[in-house]
């Protein structure tokens, strides 16, 4: 019998809105696995800390921030075999995911390495987009509206495209990009409604009109486009 | 001193799913609101009902299904200024949301009138987009792909080119639009790898090839399309 290889959706940041079976499982778990940024704490475990066991073991996957997609890859690959091992030994995993597990997040470069191999389970997680929504106070579609999600690092054309043609839209990863995506908005007569979300639910988390948004902007910060007004009445 | 207005987003439908800030609110209301179709029970109410306080108000908003607008906005009139009194009177109301209030939610009409004369606090829920994926175990979005959501009423020619332009799609409330919907992602040559879920978490969850799907589909279903063949790797 192996164990099951489980990747448990933390949720934005607050350990608040963890949802109650991710709190369950983690406070069960004897195996943790988590990534990290090589000489940082990971954020996915400080998410989950007071509910991980003080005697479970603790798989730390140190992914380097590269440009180049190898070194991280091969980071993910000795991670992958470390969860194997323990799968193998008949030990279930719990893989710590920030946001949802599947929207955006690492544990799909552990998935695609173990999911022949291994029985899974996902744990779906509250996105940093319901939580950006949500501090903002902002609704995001309704009806029969059109919802684009993209990842900042897009080319400007792209992205004035699919900003055009869909209702609400969020930017993802927003970083560097701040000003070449804030000149796309304003070029098309969007950039004053849109709103600036950085660590959404942290205690550091920021919500600004855009056009008082730092620059550059930190990897975790988004930015919601809503062009509707009250189309829901 | 006027009450808070409080959305709560519940999530698809497990109450294993509710976030610890949901469960806790929800735990401590001592008025909750909901909507429900005429002479059912409400599907939002069912999800939070074993932490319901016997002894809170219940302020039920009935929402006619019709074609026209007319008559579920003038529900939602009725039910906003019931929630609206008891606001005045100094009393928190938590409105119990299925998935995420701000995302294809009927909060929003309950939000847009109230939101301007009363302090609110939205608390996110887990979408059915991230309950189906996780439990499709289909990764929906990874790296630099775009991702659109799509409610299935639009017509069949927007449909197509939505779905051409994003690496990932999904498809709500399908209901009785499935055979359309199939026919267009057949023509785009996607329909092979497109999944069918339906009451995602539910007991009568229901995970399908697309081929397979009920026609016509209920209310509460969806269809992913992922385009990618592990482009994380």
């Amino acid at each position: 019998m192996t164990g099951m290889l489980i990747g448990v959706g933390l949720g934005p940041g607050d350990p608040d809105l963890m949802t109650l079976r991710a709190a369950r499982v983690i406070g069960a778990a004897e195996v943790v696995a988590y990534p990290t940024l090589p000489g940082t704490d990971s954020f996915a475990r400080s998410i989950a800390a007071d509910l991980i066991r003080p005697d479970a073991d603790e798989i730390v996957i140190e992914v380097p921030m590269t440009k180049a997609r190898e070194p991280a890859q091969a980071a993910y690959e000795v991670g992958a075999e470390r969860i194997a091992a323990a799968l193998e030994a008949g030990r279930d995993v719990a893989v710590l995911c920030e946001g949802d597990p599947f929207f955006y997040g690492s544990f799909m470069y552990l998935h695609s390495r173990l999911a022949e191999r291994f029985p899974v389970t996902v744990i779906p997680g509250i996105t940093s987009v319901s939580a950006a929504t949500a501090g903002a106070l902002r609704p995001l579609v309704a009806r029969n509206e059109v919802l684009t999600v993209l990842p900042g690092p897009i080319d400007s054309a792209m992205l004035a495209s699919k900003v055009e043609q869909a209702e609400a839209v969020v930017i993802m990863k927003v970083g560097r990009h701040l000003s070449r995506i804030r000149d796309v908005l304003d070029q098309l007569g969007l950039a004053e409604q849109a709103i600036y979300v950085e660590r959404a639910t942290l205690d550091a988390e920021r919500i600004l009109p855009l056009a008082e948004a730092p620059d550059p902007a930190p990897y975790f910060s988004l930015i919601l486009v809503t062009k509707g007004s009250d189309p829901w009445l």
